[in-house]
């Protein structure tokens, strides 16, 4: 009796949840301490002390019909002018309230973006690998997901092939940077590149084309590469940010979605992300959480934690001669399968008792992604099972 | 660049929030205490003092990882079997955790339940009037909506119509009770006979027939009538829930889904809207509020203050010589314009700064809708207002 497109996302998009409730039954049979899970993009540290301050304030001084009550569908107004202002601060940007509308976390910002923006058959072009719920959201307005290459040796998109996929159809182009699954920042050459030929192909099919950048991992960057606010390379381009990450909340579905001015018929788009907010059931992102993450933008995840197991994961599974691509953002760690198809290596991996997803839950074989948002011992714990699955391989230890 | 859906929506949807920015403007100009603005469905009593009790505790004693993290996507699930067991206590039923899944208000959980039954062209059966949401709700699926109508004596459903309007491509029913916008409450005769026919055309047409009851308003009762849980009439009712109204926090986005276990397909329903929940952008229900909520199920929202309201307003209206259904249930006066274009008394009642809604936004033209969720005082300050309105229509006072 469910629908038949239920039905198909059911069947399709279970492989990391599965991977996950894996490593739980794992976990009940032979302990948490010898199973190194390496499924799930939940942040490993805390939400800032900050965070729960902000909470306990706003019950003392607001009026309870205020804190917890409707707003405007796009949010609070002096919420909205608090983060335009913020990133106004960092990035030299020069957004108001009225160009950001707050939503339930970032998979209901583009949610909210897509509906907005597509007609039935319009096309959205991802690069290959991409968060595979990106699919089900292009699917829910009968949009057509088209996927884009990137280049094998450092997984930034492919411009050539871009270049090819782009029609009078294309609608939007997503992309996800710092990137999940594979950790790679695009470099300003990438999104040079990529504005050229947009703007380039509005001019050849006389359309719009919005770009919409997909950054719940913004601030999860390391060795020195400078955070950038994406407007900056494209007139049409569409922020959508959670703080999932940057606050450790994941499960309080809070984040926004950013139009710049410059943006083609952007008072008409926002207008209609209100609207979609609202029809799409989601009515308005949380109110309290909307005024305790507006109190905490200045706030910064622990990025040295995370950037202290990249480099343990990096360096032992390099070392143990596993070929992987060096993370420079987001906590996720991209490997390349001694095997061409890399499920029968992650099912390998398991009797090691360690849990990997395979690279074709993000429309890439032959890789397989770990999160290495887990604490650091798991990290050094698993490197003995790590080295066991590299023998079975016959994989030759680096020096 | 919008598309056309979205544009559709701006344009047939906003007649509630339109005479909600028209009453704030008058209220602007002539001060908000010469405003009596009946708009707008938000609660106006202050959420019960144990929950803001219940946050404080949960930020002291609860790992932020476990409080702001994320959960199944069904929600965590001491609270679903809290929900469970408070609904067992109340209403007698059977529930476990299993049947209660948590989502973003009633608009999610609605949103969700429909995303997992419907195929394209499936029709949903709504009675008229009804609240102008479930129009773009069914649409988002694309669903065909279906009216049925109410009996002009006391908008309780039609049910000689209704039978009519059962096919064999009739997926759902979508019921509110009590109602947006008639503050009818649907009686034992109606509930029993919804069931008989939905049961007798289920056999003829070899289906099976969703009953959803949206019960945002459940607990808003008054005159002694006794809340009921909708799944005791019919075998295969869903029912949604929304915290909203009774906890006064309609901006934190908390409500549940409970699919009873003797719904056909009931593992697979709850399994599919595990994953609608995760595929429409809601992901779950904010964290930090399904537990707060859960420690808050035993409270009241002050009914009394609403049905003080519901008086005066019912009291005054009918004594100026209008024409109204007396409220049962909900915070809604449903009242008969004294001509059959209602937009023309809407209208001539702004001059006496009188904000009242159009009953054809619900579907139902030469009625009007008041929200009494008001001060008192309004209510009591606006019937001079009223007063002159009745004038201008020649009404007779009634003794």
């Amino acid at each position: 009796m469910i629908s038949k497109r239920i039905e198909a996302a059911m069947a399709g998009s279970s492989a990391i949840r599965a991977m996950f409730m894996e490593g739980r039954e794992m976990a009940a049979r032979y302990g948490a301490e010898h199973v190194y899970d390496f499924s799930l993009g939940n942040p490993a540290t805390p939400a800032p002390e900050r965070l729960n301050g902000a909470i306990r304030e706003l019950l003392e001084n607001t009026d309870s019909l205020e804190l917890h009550g409707y707003m405007a569908n796009a949010g609070y107004e002096d919420v909205r002018g608090r983060i335009a202002e913020n990133l106004n601060q960092r990035f030299g940007t020069d957004f108001a309230a009225r160009n950001v509308l707050m939503t339930v976390g970032a998979a209901g910002g583009l949610n909210v973006v897509l509906k907005t923006l597509l007609d039935p058959g319009d096309e959205v072009i991802v690069f290959v690998p991409y968060f595979g719920e990106y699919r089900s959201y292009v699917g829910n307005y009968d949009g057509r997901l088209v996927e884009a290459a990137t280049r094998e040796e450092d997984f930034q998109p492919d411009l050539a092939d871009f270049a090819c996929k782009i029609t009078a159809r294309t609608k939007a182009v997503i992309i996800n940077t710092p990137n999940n699954p594979t950790g790679v920042v695009y470099d300003e050459e990438t999104m040079r590149g990529l504005a050229r030929i947009m703007e380039e192909k509005e001019r050849e099919f006389s359309t719009d084309i919005y770009l919409i950048s997909d950054e719940p991992y913004r601030e999860l960057v390391y060795d020195g590469i400078r955070e950038e606010f994406l407007t900056k390379y494209y007139r049409n381009t569409i922020v959508g940010y959670s703080f999932s990450k940057s606050l450790s909340l994941p499960g309080e579905r809070i984040g926004y979605v950013v139009v710049p001015d410059e943006a083609a018929d952007s008072g008409l788009l926002l207008e209609g992300m209100s609207v979609a907010n609202r029809i799409l059931g989601f009515v308005n992102a949380p109110s309290l959480m909307q005024k305790a993450a507006a109190l905490c933008v200045e706030e910064k995840t622990d990025v040295d934690f995370y950037d202290r197991n990249r480099r343990t994961l990096y360096e032992g599974l390099t070392g143990l001669g596993f070929t992987c691509i060096r993370p420079q953002g987001a906590f996720y760690l991209w490997m390349k399968s001694p095997v061409e198809q890399e499920e029968q290596f992650v099912e390998a991996a398991k009797k090691y008792h360690l849990i990997l997803v395979k690279g074709s839950a993000f429309g890439r074989g032959g890789y397989v992604r770990l999160a290495y948002c887990v604490s650091h011992e798991t990290i050094v714990n698993s490197m003995e099972a790590f080295a066991q699955l590299a023998a079975e391989y016959g994989l030759q230890k680096q020096s």
